[in-house]
């Protein structure tokens, strides 16, 4: 398996009143890790549309909060995919502030025709460029 | 059980490129939704925690997304207990427009310490006060 | 003149780790009372949009900062016309609360074709719509 | 005089149903310049606050709409100091696409005690780090 990780750093609005990153904010950081990924896989977020005819949307969502951020912290989110189906793939998001794990999440995206937003097939480039971010997959063999 | 329902009306800047509400503000919208009820509930969000000593923290949150709403929708968002337990509770949401369900939403809270922010029991004035709102309980009997 | 007031309550996520509104959340809370006062004008800002062929940018936009706001506090955000000119528009916004006025915001709207995104002239019904909230008016001559 | 500039992606949710980034999210990205700019200049934003005992809250805030920005574009956000006063500064934010000036900033902040939040003269120490920003001056001279 091929790890992908994304670095930012907590924004001072990004927190609430409590001096923590607010709860809705960390699937705003997935879905930044999710388009920096896009990026190394497809080239882009809108190559993906405009190469592979093809967008994603969210079905389903979940974060697991094990501990808080504050302003200005530097994180790592990583990005693995659990499972790639004929329509959706489920992806894992790990945020961590150094070897702490504080919040992961698990998405299922479902693929559609980005005009029609319809579900449709994963087209198998795009199966073959998130191949290597399976969890579990050999980068040796992948 | 007593149902407890909230309108909102969705913000021009809640909504992205795609013209519909960003996944993210619907964890915003819930947690809107719980404010408005703490305010039936307690008085204020505020009243809990000075009140009562007690304040929630996120452990899990999930939202299914089976629609979309678009700018200058009016959504109404209910809230309902799942659980209530000895030192959590399980909250549910759903995001309605009219008579579709359009987001599902379900988040695990904790009491905690509102200055140590340690988890605590439930109080049982609090306990008291949020019964009403469990699923499944008959309000006549409440 | 005839005054436009929008009332809105400080939502959680809008604080920052200061306690107090983030500062770039007052031109949020400008934009919804400005959405607000084109429902009251002319039914809602899509009928600017499509009743009008009329759509407003931003062509400059400042805020003064006198007071501050935090969680769950109850806002009235009045909105007045500056000067409503050949293809623009100056409103002011002025976020109070109770009698103490904490931001005064003073925005630049230029009228656009809602297609081309182009400068266009404004609109004579639109014109006469918005002139009764001109500062400086009599309501009853207008 | 010493440029700084901060380098920043627009982010999918910072992008408005036209496509664009939203006018306050601006003020939102000169507010991530000013940290970046304090890293640079004190160490971080936190040291200017526990070093210098100073913080800086603002009191007025402009910004000029030349051109906007879409999803994943990449901007530059230069910053200069207009003037440095006695308990004030006035700090000049310039977003760029390339050689394309889109947005231009204007605020004034007040230096304030952190403690008290009441406004305090300007440290001489914090005066000498960012004596080199303020436009117009020799970076030779220094």
């Amino acid at each position: 398996m091929q790890p992908f990780v994304h670095r930012l750093r907590v924004r001072y609005h990004e927190c609430d009143a409590q001096g923590i990153v607010f709860n809705a904010n960390w699937f705003t950081y997935f879905d930044v890790a999710l388009t920096e990924w896009f990026r190394e896989a497809f080239g882009s977020y809108g190559a993906l549309v405009t190469d592979h005819g093809a967008d994603v949307v969210l079905a389903e969502t979940t974060a697991r909060f094990r501990g808080s951020a504050r302003f200005d912290e530097d994180l790592e989110i990583a990005v693995a995919v659990e499972s790639l189906g004929r329509t959706s793939m489920v992806v894992l998001f790990t945020a961590r502030r150094g070897d702490e794990a504080l919040v992961e999440g698990r998405t299922v995206y479902v693929f559609v025709d980005p005009v029609s937003m319809g579900k449709r097939e994963t087209p198998s480039a795009v199966r073959e460029r998130l191949a290597p971010y399976v969890a579990g997959t050999s980068t040796a063999a992948g």
